[in-house]
């Protein structure tokens, strides 16, 4: 048993210092490692598999709102990126750029894809005539490369995987009502898949998405009370399909643009996982997108009958991820790479045990302990997988509502800022100068008007002029 | 019903010209669209749902066998490239190369992955350290991109879509024992999803992959009797492990080179389900690889009860992939379409059907029909989509039988290559000059040495020299 001599290794703790506690806990549950290629990582496979689990279950959500996949090509040409003016100047600061193919230079550069706006309105040009054609609601799942100079794993890389949607209507309202729709899948998934707490609402112009009328997003607070824009829909009304030329002949037969809405969702799902879940021992993972849901630890496993026990409950948990741990390494080992891996339930079972048909059942959330009857195993697992389920949400909102602070004037808002890390609610004359300064006084960000507004106040926090809408103010990553 | 003015239009004949027929069946079965990209195409959602049918039960496939998935990074700095000779040689020519990053020029310039071996054994050599850390069984699903320069849907394009598996091993009986069993997976995906029955064998020295010891093949025959590689399995031995030093301490506490594998398939697939099944009324898919297996295609529509009873008809169906055609084209419009698009069976049912409790069935593969007694759908439905699968997979075994000969002299061997399109088995002395000479003279080269050997003569086709080996021939996409 040569592995008992190094035990798992010590994460920094998260009070000490949550940055490096995150980059432990990413390290030391092996779901990533860094490369040779600068910004970029290797997702391992104890990460890739929850995002396989987030992938099949947002996809099965997708299609149930009609959503097809397509693929488009990874390269965009420099001509095509240029055509919408707000967007190639959002992007084009941080594209990398293709220049030769083989041995030749190419006759005109291309950019890997930051977005594929540009592409799927070229495709939607060739593809779009008539009101018959549409909606088209289509998306894709593939891998996108934006030049961050400064990266971290999950949260912020060169490289990162996700979905973008792409839809072209016929009406305003259409394309309105899709975009707020998949933005309520979004908040819906994070809820109930993620257990992760979500604030809906409208981003501010100076926030909003390069080339797009309106920017929804869903915003949740990370352990440290720093938010994470968790997801977003954009609203692009008719600008794209005018730079690009997508009409359709009405059934009126007149000539109209198309109305359209992107939406998209990222492997920085996993770092919000991360840091709403997480505890000094490692990852905490909500069943629903835990790999492995039940690992089973023989207690005393070279005893006759240990093993075997073991292997049989597995059998009968089928209908469950389960795995059973029968290396040489020792229980206690076990648990804590159980624990780091964030496996929301551990089973453990010994010779007196078995002889009293019982197990130990321990709750990787809160640690609780349970002794059960063996004979109901299944419905034990079965309950106690959904009751983590619930309270893992349950704890986050709790965590987010104990982070989240109101300000009605500028000295308290500032001091919130700087002091107590959360979201604040402050009200917001709309203009962009206001949020500039707040930046520089606070580097906080507006993070959203939220579409349950509250009036708090009737004057802006910053200026004093008449204010409208109530915003979350917060530092991000 | 305007629609009914243009009628599906017609597809060339595939005895008129093979390439034509098959670029209009790709375009309007919908499978893809050309793009602004030269060389890159849009997989539309007809396209993209045979490819996530093939994703899924071929990753299914892969994890029983032990499989874990993760996600390299899509560029290869220069450098990292390099480090093995063979490799490099064989890509460089013709991958995409990265030089900017945003508004600056980059160090090292980097190429878009034309596959992942470097990455992977550039990540192995960080992650393997003892024999306890062995075997490494890691697959992804991703882009690649080779800078062709003659590209044809699905077939050969700049960019597409595909897996590959890449592995690391203590010995080099474990790395073959491997590269033999994903041959295995992939003969038998193909045999039994795709119903296309394979050739598996060795590629010749002169076929291999750039860097392999030896490649793995399995080889299908298209209708027009041309040969496509669909799928191969490296054995690298320990070459790659010396170039990027990925080493081990043993049991016997001695350090040793890791031996590794690679295999891949790809979108090319797709290219083949046409090639093999297609006719000429459109594709014919597959059930297993359908997105749609039934069409229900109601007749006389606007008769009451006939739409409710067809939407009965799918909600009985649930268990299968069911499309209810309720769009306002003629019923000879959408059986069109149905055939077009290669939909397995059709299912028609007007008021006289539904009157007599009937329905008719028709095979999209042969076109056969039967009337049913509507009680016993269910079962109808499933055996008539299991016969089809295996129907599909006998009818393609008899066209490459019927297209294999057998060649003892070089004038019989050269005249069937010329005259007759199929594969021609032939003894080879082992030597690359022989193969030349043969591409030269026919444009046809080694397809592979098959597993099942026949010694239908002693001397080579070419040269005459004493031969062991018998070899498929045959001109390939």
């Amino acid at each position: 048993m040569a592995d008992d001599k190094k035990l798992v290794e010590a994460i920094t703790s998260m009070d000490v210092d949550f940055a490096q506690w995150y980059t432990d806990v990413v390290k030391k549950a092996e779901l990533i490692d860094y490369t040779s290629v600068k910004g970029c990582m290797v997702i391992k496979p104890a990460g890739y598999a929850i995002w396989e689990l987030i992938q099949s279950q947002l996809d099965a959500r997708f299609k149930e709102t009609g959503v097809e996949n397509v693929y488009l090509p990874m390269f965009i040409p420099e001509s095509l990126l240029q055509k919408e003016k707000d967007h190639v100047e959002g992007f084009a600061p941080e594209v990398a750029w293709v220049t030769h193919g083989g041995l030749e230079p190419l006759q005109e550069r291309m950019c890997v894809r930051p977005t594929s706006e540009t592409l799927f309105c070229d495709f939607y040009a060739n593809e779009i005539h008539s009101y018959r054609d549409l909606p088209k609601v289509y998306n894709q799942w593939c891998s996108v490369v934006r030049w961050e100079k400064t990266t971290r794993p999950f949260l912020r890389s060169r490289e990162f995987l996700w979905q973008e949607g792409h839809t072209a209507h016929a009406t305003a309202e259409d394309a309105e009502a899709r975009t707020i729709q998949m933005l309520n899948v979004y908040a819906d998934f994070l809820e109930n898949v993620l257990a992760i707490p979500v604030i809906k609402g409208q981003k501010t112009d100076k926030e909003k998405f390069a080339g797009a009328v309106a920017t929804y997003t869903i915003e949740a607070l990370m352990h440290d009370g720093k938010a994470l824009q968790s997801g977003t829909s954009h609203n692009f009304g008719d600008g794209f399909a005018k730079a690009f030329g997508i009409q359709y002949t009405s059934k009126e037969n007149k000539l109209e643009y198309v109305h359209q809405t992107s939406w998209g969702m990222t492997t920085r799902l996993i770092g919000a996982i991360i840091m709403v879940h997480g505890d000094n021992s490692g990852l905490v993972l909500p069943p629903r997108v835990a790999p492995v849901q039940v690992a089973i630890i023989p207690i005393q496993q070279k005893k006759e009958g240990v093993l075997d026990k073991a292997y049989e409950l597995k059998e009968r948990l089928k209908g469950f991820r389960v795995k059973v741990d029968d290396t040489d390494k020792s229980p206690g080992w076990k648990f804590s790479e159980q624990e780091m891996r964030g496996i929301p339930v551990r089973i453990e079972i010994g010779p007196r045990d078995i002889e009293a048909n019982k197990a130990i059942l321990v709750r990787r959330d809160n640690g609780e302990k349970k002794e059960i009857n063996l004979d109901n195993l299944e419905t034990e697992i079965a309950t106690l997988l959904d009751t983590i389920q619930v309270e893992m949400l349950e704890r986050a909102r709790a965590h987010r509502e104990e982070h989240t602070y109101t300000a009605t004037d500028y000295a308290t808002f500032l001091d919130i800022l700087d002091n107590k890390p959360g979201f604040v609610k402050a009200m917001w004359c709309g203009e962009r100068a206001c949020e500039d300064k707040i930046k520089e006084d606070a580097q906080a960000t507006s993070r959203c008007m939220p579409f349950e507004q509250e009036k708090i106040a009737n004057t802006c926090i910053c200026c004093g002029k008449p204010a409208e809408k109530m915003v979350y103010w917060g530092k991000a990553y």
